[in-house]
């Protein structure tokens, strides 16, 4: 039956769209990310850019994680600010960035600790050069087929010309083979796995330096694949949290689910099977799945680890409205869901939904256990 | 010949995403709309939250312009605090957020202004009762055809019993025609618009209080409709920006868009015509655009007002990457288009761009002439 979950929300002074954090999940998801790398000799690099969250990071921490990974310069100055002194920035290096990149490595270099960027082209390389040392640990990033960036692994002339350019020697060689989001199933996933090692291991020959280090990392492989050994890092983000799109992808069990959006429920129209919450777009994200031909931004959810809601879903999204129709016939009976309930909504993508919720001046979320 | 605008937007400081607020032009459609709304002798309350900016509602104010249309608490309490006293929140009451509501009606009555809340349900309206005077002024929400919320114009029933459950007659009644954002065309624009305004009427016939104001809103049709006379207010909000999508819908001209993203170039790809900005679904939002039976996320543009690259789009979108898309034998010449220059995104909803970029700690924005 269904049951809003508004008690216990309420009791933790919800009364506006909250990102939900279940730490224990969210704490076994780290855990067990953690042992698989331990165990194939592999360094966990997890990246920040899904939780975004300095409370989130210490729950790495506490599991001996010291090396990270962020998206913007944005993101590395905040969790330098908050102790992490080995970050990889796995953006590709903006030039007018410079400056600001030089003062945090030099920054980070006096603590001890290290400042990583990515590069792929001779250009960036060469801007990078016009700038004092201590200069950025260098990743030299490699396209092994995802195509939105990196240097094409089988391109050994540019291969080489991006490290003639450079200021030192790179530091390894890195990618991020974004297609797995777009793939399926734990076998498909091993395949891409493997795929992107032997092109990852091909462009290391290519550059004819044994001791580059190899990272990858992304969340449906580094989830899937049994044994990670064979590079040296992996950098999985999302796995914290994971979210419905992961759930579709195979990457997690319902019950891994570690992050939701808890939204007051402003209208009910059971004569179309609808109910209106304060749950939009600036909250969930317009990031959308398809579940039976049609286009969902979320799933309604209940407290317990793996309850998802099956016979409705987040079907419309404006700026602070979110419509959640149900099957026929599956609408809350009267009385069982009301105007000022809460509701949990499973994200999509939980690394949109952190960042609109976590990123705010006064950051809407709440950690449960 | 595609050149980037690289270097008003560097003057200006510009390093990073970065919303860029065409000022000349949003004053000109503030003035456009306000002249049609006086010509006709209706209220202009600009939805505001299209900008969220204290400073571009300066622009308003300037104008003459002194109540205004919020779509949550928290923006209702940020313009309260920027001394705007006439404030609708026009989004329906969330029951949980009364306290809130209540000290922020008695805040403003106590200046002399005022809050209006919407309410389409008995149970709203009865929970509304329970708060102490000052209440807020109450307008009824109307589903005229949207079907997002509201009490159905036709329900006569339904409508007097909201009426009857609440502490003092309601101030008057409001709709959002949001369908408008899926009719193109001055012609099917007009129609709706002449529907919403009989629907309107014949639900304030219903509840026989000739007396209760008419406020409707939409960015399409307020656009489009040469006579807004009829109703007693106008809500549009996206006009002040305008956006790719009503571009599409038919509400304005390309000389008309005032607020785009300017983004850094961080990748070249001429082999598959493409650029990768730093510019992604947390800056331009997921929002799609259909052109040409694909779905886009933004275009690049020139600062000469109307300027668009209509040989190219932002067709992929991931949490900070944007990849922009050339036609074949579009991609700017060798040496036009570097790494580090700033391109300026036009994006496909101003709404929600502007949200993501002015809502920060650090907001990310820079006004221009």
């Amino acid at each position: 039956m269904f049951q809003p979950t508004s008690s216990i929300l309420k009791k933790h002074g919800v009364t506006r769209p909250t990102l939900i954090v279940f730490e224990d999940r969210a704490r076994r998801n780290i855990r067990r990310m953690l042992a698989k790398s331990t165990s194939a000799g592999v360094t966990l690099r997890p990246h920040f850019k899904t939780h975004q969250s300095v409370e989130v990071a210490a729950w790495f921490a506490a599991e001996g994680v010291d090396r990270i990974t962020v998206s913007s310069l944005t993101m590395a100055e905040k969790f330098s600010a908050a102790s992490w002194l080995d970050i990889t920035l796995a953006f590709l290096l903006n030039p007018l960035q410079l400056p600001k990149i030089s003062r945090l490595a030099a920054n980070l270099a006096a603590r001890g600790g290290s400042l990583g960027i990515t590069i792929d082209s001779p250009e960036a390389a060469a801007a990078l050069a016009t700038i004092a040392a201590p200069h950025p640990e260098v990743w030299l990033k490699i396209d092994t087929g995802y195509h939105r960036t990196g240097i094409p692994w089988n391109d050994t002339k540019l291969l080489n010309e991006v490290v003639r350019n450079l200021p030192q020697p790179p530091t390894g060689i890195l990618t991020h083979a974004g297609h797995s989001y777009h793939t399926s199933g734990a076998k498909a996933l091993k395949e891409l796995w493997v795929e992107t090692l032997q092109n990852m291991q091909a462009a290391r020959t290519a550059l004819r330096q044994s001791d580059l280090l190899i990272s990858v990392g992304d969340t449906p492989t580094c989830s899937t694949v049994n044994d990670v050994s064979g590079v040296d890092e992996i950098r999985p983000g999302n796995f914290v949290y994971y979210d419905l799109m992961q759930l579709q992808i195979g990457s997690c069990l319902a019950e891994h689910l570690a992050a939701a959006v808890a939204c007051p429920v402003v209208g009910l129209y059971p004569e179309r099977g609808q109910v209106v919450i304060h749950g939009g777009a600036i909250h969930l994200s317009k990031e959308p799945l398809e579940e039976n031909g049609a286009l969902i931004f979320g799933k309604p959810g209940l407290l317990e680890p793996g309850r998802i809601v099956a016979e409705a879903a987040v079907t419309e999204l404006s700026q602070e409205h979110g419509t959640i129709t149900f099957k026929e016939g599956a609408f809350p009976a009267p009385g069982t869901l009301a105007i000022g309930d809460l509701l949990l909504i499973w994200p999509v993508h939980s690394c949109l939904a952190a960042d609109l919720l976590e990123c705010r001046p006064s950051p809407s979320s709440r950690i449960l256990p």
